[in-house]
């Protein structure tokens, strides 16, 4: 290796270092000039370039690398702005000496590139899974539209950092939406648009609870919401769910202290029920008396089969202590990542200071986008679409399930919402959910995986949306079926019927 | 009032109810049913219908009220929905006598439409402001139709719930230009996407500290990321900086026993120096022992205008206690909402778990999108315009700035970033800075107010970024006066000149 200078220390030969090829697995090669910088910066610190060597000259490691002699002279640049080597004025370039010792023993770059853990597994897109979205192409078309006027009309007002409720646009289309859809009347200036409505629960807990505050949660209730209510340093208090809803009399007996309640009132997930006017009367009651503040998830309400959707709580508390999420997960998309709340006035500041103080403010064009799709109709349109695919899915899932399951499944036809509920009769041994849902073959969920206190009587909760109807239709036979031999291998019991589980 | 059926209790004129023209605020009204249903339900919360009152035919409320009967018959059965009313077979609809008797003191909904407050200030696109994005038609072009193709072409994977830590296209893209522009060799497995930089300090606050841990932050320092360190419950210690970054030795005489350190080695903020190398190796030899973490904010580090850009302290570490964090904040804009980390091995799954338990993912479509604009060389021509354009702005703030302050103030052309510094001369009093910017009446951020510990002398933190070259041009003429007439006025003192502020 031709080395010109004096220098009494000799480099090591820089051929040993493997500067234009990456191995296997690592990211893809930059330029010349940082592929360079990488590779010396890298045998410096690792100890194969020593405190003091001097470097070769550009002109000559540029002809041995095979690189330009400018990538050279901008990598010898770039170690210099490191620290890593000095420039000596007609003396060439060094190793600088002033390293401390310890510089050695950081391991070698490559090190970093080992194998990663395994992603986390995604939640499975099969039959029966809940929150899958409907792809509803003419929505897609009208949303690339959106987005793309948006995005190259925008100005720099649009581009900056914007306001920590998210777009006004979207805020003033869902004040409207909320009012002739929720009887929710509230202004633009109420509402704070999240990135779903798990941001919505941990903004709430953050700006308007302490931790270890106790919130009531249903119970079976929705599970993602309980681990972020818990996440955020929540205790929670499970309150059980009857024919009506959340039975805020055994709320009050047992957890009356609480700060808060986490409901689904007009749907319960999972079990579907509407709370009563009367219970939600007493909840209110028990809020503004308590100061406690009422969470009220309105997951799937636009999702309504019969009937005009019911009022909402917060159309009914004024709103005072309730504070009412609402998604578009369901309505248009999960991965849109957009949810709302509509903030009482004592809630309001907090809240968006929170917001300002979380991740500061939402995608503004894609919120704009999404306001455009409200205004011009295209929203509702969809929302015909869906419900009209789910209703078709829910009716498909009954019929099928039910006939294959004979009396081995209750099979309801809930009214709203995105799932149903498949009971089995009382009386089972406590496995019997999962045993059938093995031999079945299935990803349904069970009524005992989203309680808190174990209770007897078991159910599949099974979601009927965005499913290609074929495969509902056989993971319903398959499930029907199984329930069915799974019955008839239990010793005989008078009596034994499938009954609401309550 | 013509009133079939022979209740004795006559129900109040319902004509006083004004059920089709909602007042002036409210929002939009919905469709026939819901608006009889919205004013009913709201005549009886209110108490203008009492409990055991009958309505009217569902025929005679219609006809009264100019809406169909189909519309009358679905308010009335979803106020049975609600609990409001009850029918008695063969006898008419009467309200409910079961509510508590508190149910007549709900507020009318009508007041919750009482005026908001005032949205909170937005912070102002004025000459000199700081994080202000270039709006580059091209580039938005470009995105548009990367998510044009995105969102047309999306299948119900891309829609539904998906990785915690973002899209796995764009986590690709990040690797391969972290490894080419930056020095850090990483899988896309090591990266979780964020919705900006302040989520990224929150998430690593929730997941790998304790509140009431100590955090070194630089003092001067980024005022949003403490503002989000203290938010999480951190306590802030501030740390000195000097031509060479953080003062390791300070922070290790003062604050030995912290736990994490905030820097922004590779350009501070706002005093633009780059950390030495012996810096880097002392901060992660201190970050080692202590087993604390650092948290590099590597802001701005595509804008460099001299040489290669610096090598990350991720990339000298391995990684092993840094986490890099980096954002298209500047690169592209802040209201596109993204940010990214790398986590080294030790932190990876707290940290991904805490974003699961955050707000669960970000939006995969967008992020997609982007991923496809690195991928086609689209990112990289946009920073090229971008940088040219930002130099030439640096020149003519600097250039400008100069001539009008003459010996006011010493102004510093940086060879990275998006902001200079304009230093006033040592000893004037307190005000200056404030007093000059005053008699300007421009919006520059002050030297003084990015400190924790108070300390003489004074600068203009200027932002020169998305900002139109006139504006720029005017404003740094008012301030360059200002400043010279502001000196002007000060009693002499000898030897003042404008000095490095350290």
């Amino acid at each position: 290796m031709a080395v010109s200078g004096t220098n009494s220390r000799r480099p090591p030969a820089l051929l040993d270092v493997p500067l234009l090829d990456r191995p296997p697995g690592t990211a893809a090669p930059g330029n010349q000039a940082a592929r360079v910088h990488a590779a010396l910066r890298e045998a410096i610190l690792g100890g194969r370039l020593m405190a003091g060597a001097r470097l070769p000259a550009s002109r000559t490691l540029s002809q041995q690398l095979g690189v330009s002699r400018n990538a050279v002279v901008a990598a010898f640049e770039a170690l210099q702005g490191d620290g890593l080597v000095q420039a000596r004025v007609g003396a060439g370039t060094y190793v600088a000496t002033r390293l401390p010792a310890r510089a050695v023993a950081v391991p070698a770059l490559r090190k970093a590139a080992s194998k990663a853990p395994a992603a986390p597994p995604r939640p499975p897109q099969q039959p029966f899974a809940l929150g899958v979205p409907a792809v509803d192409k003419l929505l897609l078309q009208r949303l690339a539209g959106a987005l793309r006027r948006q995005v190259t009309r925008a100005e720099v007002d649009a581009l900056g950092y914007g306001d920590p409720r998210g777009s006004e646009a979207l805020r003033q289309q869902l004040a409207a939406h909320l009012a002739a859809s929720r009887g929710i009347v509230c202004e633009a200036d109420s509402l704070l648009i999240t990135s779903g409505v798990q941001q919505a629960l941990r903004l709430c807990a953050q700006a308007l609870l302490q931790p270890g505050d106790g919130v009531w949660v249903e119970d079976p209730g929705y599970p993602v919401a309980r681990r972020t209510l818990a996440a955020a340093g929540l205790k929670l208090r499970p309150v059980p769910v009857d024919a009506e809803g959340i039975d805020v009399a055994a709320g009050l007996r047992r957890h009356r202290a609480a700060r808060a309640a986490y409901v689904t009132p007009s749907h319960q997930f999972p079990m579907g029920v509407t709370m009563s006017m009367a219970r939600r009367l007493a909840l209110l009651e028990w809020a503004r008396e308590h100061q406690a503040w009422v969470l009220e998830d309105d997951y799937d309400s636009e999702f309504r089969y019969a009937g005009p959707p019911l009022t909402a709580l917060a159309g009914i508390d004024g709103p005072e202590r309730v504070i009412y999420i609402g998604t578009f997960s369901k309505t248009l998309f999960p991965s849109l990542r957009l949810a709302y709340l509509v903030l009482p006035a004592a809630a309001r500041e907090r809240v968006i200071a929170a917001r300002a103080n979380f991740d500061r403010f939402g995608p503004r064009l894609l919120e704009d986008a999404v306001a455009t799709l409200l205004a011009d109709g295209n929203f509702a349109a969809h929302l015909r679409r869906a419900r009209k695919q789910c209703l078709a899915a829910r009716d498909r899932l009954a019929a099928t399930l039910q006939h294959a399951a004979g009396n081995a499944l209750r099979v309801e036809r809930p009214t709203q919402g995105l799932h149903l509920l498949a009971t089995l009769p009382a009386g089972l041994p406590a496995d019997a959910g999962a045993r059938i849902r093995e031999a079945a073959g299935v990803h349904a969920v069970l009524l005992s995986e989203t309680r808190l206190v174990p209770r007897s009587g078991e159910a599949f909760v099974l979601g009927f949306s965005g499913h290609a109807l074929p495969a509902v239709e056989a993971a319903a036979q398959a499930l029907g079926r199984a329930a069915r031999q799974y019955l008839a291998q239990q010793p005989r019991r008078s009596g034994r019927r499938a009954m609401p589980v309550r």
